[in-house]
């Protein structure tokens, strides 16, 4: 059985393009963030019940490709396909424009699960993920 | 024995332009409110104590006028004049361009302070902002 | 018959929060905007489709209420109901939260319409916007 | 003769911190540009100038560690280191807590020149950057 690859939809907001007339390039994170945020909620898991709880999701790297620029009002799917090592949560997200399917942004985002200051993977992410997660290291 | 004005001396962030190539109309928000926060800052008050204390400075009302645009890498004077009344306190602001002092944009900003989930207007603020309020109804 | 109100359906983004919790009080101008774009875009004009022509749509005065704090993840509708008054389009916007109906903002966008440096009203508009707009001065 | 790094002082805008009470990890890319663009300025070039030639720089890769939060208004420098190999302009970019010199996140952003339509490097680029660009392939 193969895991699965979450895809939300999106669409340019004018204000996210900058004096080019493109979407500023640190905009493509929000695009990430927000759709990593959609892909928990589907899940069942809102970011802010986890805030008040204080488990923080803490982004330790970012590594990003920009392929081709989207502009203003143009849709296009943001996917998040998940990997875990060790305590790490790895989403390797790709930017598609709609309706050509051009490849306009790719990145891997590495999370990690901070509690009560210290690094950790809840056991709840792990079985509310588990149709999502190829494990790496097991 | 005159009420001081706050200043606070900015320049326009490239990504704060839109496509118009201009500072996006929402971000005016954003250079009001980092200026109000540095008054508090130069006040002895900063936001993100007075958060951890449940003590919420909110924004009530706004009203905008936008004058002439701010475009790329400008240098611009934000200003405060403060007025309270009743509960509310009053931030009449200003953005001046450097060096031609063209305004760009003016606003009142109305903020109430929430405590405890009530509006209340701390005494600690009346003390810091002593030099700056203009007091409406006393 | 009467004239429409355009609806558009938007959810709070994580990252739009400020460190309070809430949505930061900038944003209501983004969603605001972002709503008049997609109301144009329903019409058959897309804003930088507008922009390539320098036709460009100026916010001039901005007149807000905020009366509920949006928090993560909520959904919402952003109304718009258009009135026309000389050149000025007047904008009456309202943000609810779903599924309780409550008005969490609302405001008065006054938009000019710049082609060649002068403030005009294109004909196109008009005809674009012809069932939501209330002429008050015919 | 060693070559330059250029310091570009800032501070944390309250606006800028998410929910978590930290600057959002997409405002690091902000940042990150802003100083390149202090950078160009301090050489004699302004990105709207550049835009309104058709001289358009585009980040093509983001390389980001973040290593220690920044919070609301925390004084940071950040810095931009320059290299320069075949087309490509690769900016070694880090960002240091004032004013006990954290070391809070650093990336590796990849620059090029897109001037009508194809990559270029402006010979005016070698020659306003010149005592700060490192050739990696000469």
């Amino acid at each position: 059985m193969s895991t699965q690859i979450f895809e939300n939809k999106m669409k340019v907001r004018d204000y996210e393009c900058d004096g080019q007339g493109v979407v500023n390039n640190a905009n493509y994170l929000h695009y990430f963030e927000h759709t990593r945020h959609e892909f928990m909620e589907s899940c069942g898991i809102r970011l802010r019940d986890l805030t008040a709880e204080n488990i923080l999701p803490v982004v330790r790297r970012a590594s990003l490709k920009y392929k081709n620029s989207l502009r203003g009002s143009e849709e296009f799917i943001c996917t998040a396909r998940i990997e875990r090592k060790g305590l790490r949560y790895l989403f390797h997200q790709q930017i598609r424009r709609i309706p050509d399917n051009t490849l306009c942004a790719e990145g891997v985002i590495e999370v990690v699960c901070v509690i009560g200051g210290k690094v950790n993977a809840p056991a709840m992410f792990d079985k509310a993920f588990a149709d999502y997660i190829v494990w790496l290291d097991k």
